[in-house]
């Protein structure tokens, strides 16, 4: 589907309320009703864009997959040094710091209320985590290209360490409303990086 | 309130419905009345054990926390030694691989589906995590005392490293339906504590 420039404005405000609407109250609280008033336009409207509630929760996702490894922050530089790994960390704690709480239209909540028998709604979030890990995976290639890691190191297995580390991080300080988990996941899972040292 | 053994048999079979219906459906998914007809009593009966949804819903998750660390296990012993440790990272894994993509009702699936605006449940998740981290907390104290940690090692930090590596593979490898990443974030997290071997 080719959107005009408009079209794609009102796209991007009906996914707008639809991640605000579903960090408050959840994929399955929220309706399409909902999201349509939310974004102000006609029920044919919102048809026009989105067939079905599942199609919208599908590109809601492949919006946040397109967001940075951090919602809410500006595109981050290649994460291939330690130095930008570590900040890295630091914005999601700091992200956890001042936004705990909150509720969040995250991959992790996302992730957490998937239906197991919406098949199609998983490749996408699967899809999701996969680009984050790539981006990871890009930067550990070019830390041990450069010798910064041993020949040895697993990078499929480092990234999802660093991937799981982020996930593990998010839930536990989204439900204890401290950073404290995501600060421990991160230095552990750079702790371990850092024993592939070259 | 105080229950007759039947009582108890009569609630233990509506928690056992719901905790089946939210595997598969999520808690918005799953309403009391799905709950009373799973568990084929009337509704005045689930009304007299748990007067809202919310209700039942609490005392879903502190009947999670009161299982053992990893669903559908048995009751694990202390996890005071490296071999311990290395035992319940295996159950996990191999939890993973026969469990992945089925729908489980999990710690980390409800507090995916946590509103930000319910506190006491929130309240009650975090109870229960912690009642898993001081579990933790208690096998790694015992390997310190026993000096097969280092004095200085942080046993709140460590407990917690642990338990974020069994959400985040949790919430990934439910997604990927595939147990590596169960597998790489133990391994991390078991590595991490090694390197405060005495």
């Amino acid at each position: 589907m080719t959107l005009t420039r408009k079209g794609q404005a009102t796209r991007e405000r009906i996914l707008e309320a639809a991640t605000e609407l579903i960090a408050q109250h959840g994929v399955a609280g929220t309706s399409t009703e909902d999201v349509r008033k939310a974004a102000g336009i006609s029920g044919s409207q919102l048809y026009h864009y989105f067939a079905s509630k599942q199609a919208l929760i599908r590109a809601v996702i492949t919006r946040q997959a397109e967001a940075p490894l951090i919602p809410g922050r500006p595109v981050m530089g290649a994460l291939d040094s330690f130095d930008a790994l570590r900040a890295w960390a630091d914005a999601a704690i700091e992200h956890q710091e001042h936004n705990s709480g909150r509720g969040e239209c995250t991959l992790t909540s996302l992730a957490g209320e998937l239906s197991p028998s919406d098949e199609q709604t998983r490749e996408d979030l699967c899809n999701a985590f996969q680009r984050w890990q790539s981006l990871l995976h890009d930067g550990l290639r070019a830390m041990r290209e450069r010798g910064e890691l041993r020949p040895e190191a697993d990078l499929d297995e480092l990234s999802m360490v660093l991937l799981t580390a982020l996930q593990g991080g998010s839930i536990l300080s989204q439900t204890a409303r401290t950073a404290e988990p995501m600060r421990v996941s991160m230095k552990a899972a750079l702790a371990y990086l850092r024993s592939f040292t070259a």
